[in-house]
């Protein structure tokens, strides 16, 4: 490809839009599930808390946190070492984040007595947190311990970026779904709770945009 | 990178695991919506046709057609200028298509009084067919008729690849908020319609995959 055909802009917009985002998105899924909702807990009688976990955690804990993580390389100055071992540590939290928001929605099937698994959404999601799973673990005996040899490490690679992108992209296409159902599910259609809502999924999906972006783009 | 850094794959079992799958959708759709709805038609008296064709326009005629578009450089052993006149022709088919899709559900919401666009699936929607012909007309104008002058072409091109992704992503993520918001509509849970709508959402996912890995791996 000629030199003249490039993106001409260095990631530093992107990562500032990207991190912009994280702060509208946060916000808006903490005012939809605290103002309009009814709050979060772990366990409680009101079982609408219990659900309302499962929001929470998987948007700002598994998808938000994720995406910070993926940016790492692009944010942190400094050395290639240290920009890994955030970028695994940040990656670790968000599936123990994720793992315990689908935790949360399995109790709160289980203590309704509401099947589990059974629409598009749920379906996406445990395919998106069990390769994430995956592919952490493949990361951390490759990259960190015991360590594959260069070879294995180089072939690797490529397929780590592309089955981690997926595995983004298969993060906000569940996102995007389970906003849909739920709305439906809370028989919405005007007013603020609605348009909180569907901000909420616009903007996951720019996030995702952004980062794609902040990974594509050269360091200023 | 260095070249051991590569995937190591020719673009051709991506390319035949997408051939694949469109077929697998577009029967699962043709099913779903022939076997277990009522059929599709642009003016009824049974309205759900009309809602019918809304899906079937959407996921074979944007989405498969769509995809197949994306693909032309790496299926069609054609000339440069012969695989970009294939690309350009099926994307005008998927925005024709896809136009026609949503012009039926608007149809459908007016003629039964339902409000349009106030669900996130809609929002989504309505924002990838719009960037969608905004891009098309860009290319259009950039690279066929009158044509940019060389530098702004070698400077639009990887954003056109980027949009292209960007809008071709946003699409999955419309199409699988738009089928998890359908089975809650319908109030499916178990039973064959719920499997066979899941299935669609999944493949149509994995056709993207599919998609977007013929586009990074080489030609054989």
């Amino acid at each position: 490809m000629a030199k003249t055909r490039s993106f001409q802009l260095s990631a530093a917009p992107a990562t500032v839009l990207a991190h912009l985002l994280v702060i509208a998105v946060a916000t808006l899924v903490l005012v939809w599930l605290l103002k309009f909702q009814d709050g979060v807990a772990l366990s409680s009688h009101n079982k609408q808390k219990i659900f309302n976990l499962h929001p929470l955690l998987m948007v700002i804990g598994f998808i938000l946190v994720g995406g910070e993580a993926i940016m790492v390389y692009k944010t942190i100055p400094a050395k290639r070492e240290v920009q890994k071992t955030i970028h695994m540590i940040l990656h670790l939290i968000a599936l123990l984040l994720g793992s315990l928001g689908v935790y949360a929605v399995f109790k709160f099937h289980n203590e309704l007595h509401i099947p589990n698994l059974y629409t598009l959404h749920s379906w996406l999601g445990i395919t998106t947190i069990s390769l994430f799973g995956l592919q952490w673990l493949a990361a951390f005996f490759s990259f960190v311990f015991p360590k594959a040899n260069n070879y294995a490490r180089d072939s690797y690679y490529p397929w780590h970026i592309f089955v981690g992108s997926v595995v983004f992209f298969l993060a906000i296409c569940t996102a995007e779904a389970g906003l849909a159902e739920r709305f439906i599910f809370l028989k919405l259609q005007h007013g603020r709770q609605a348009l909180i809502m569907n901000f909420t999924g616009l903007l996951i999906f720019l996030f995702a945009v952004s980062v794609g972006l902040s990974v594509i783009l050269p360091r200023g």
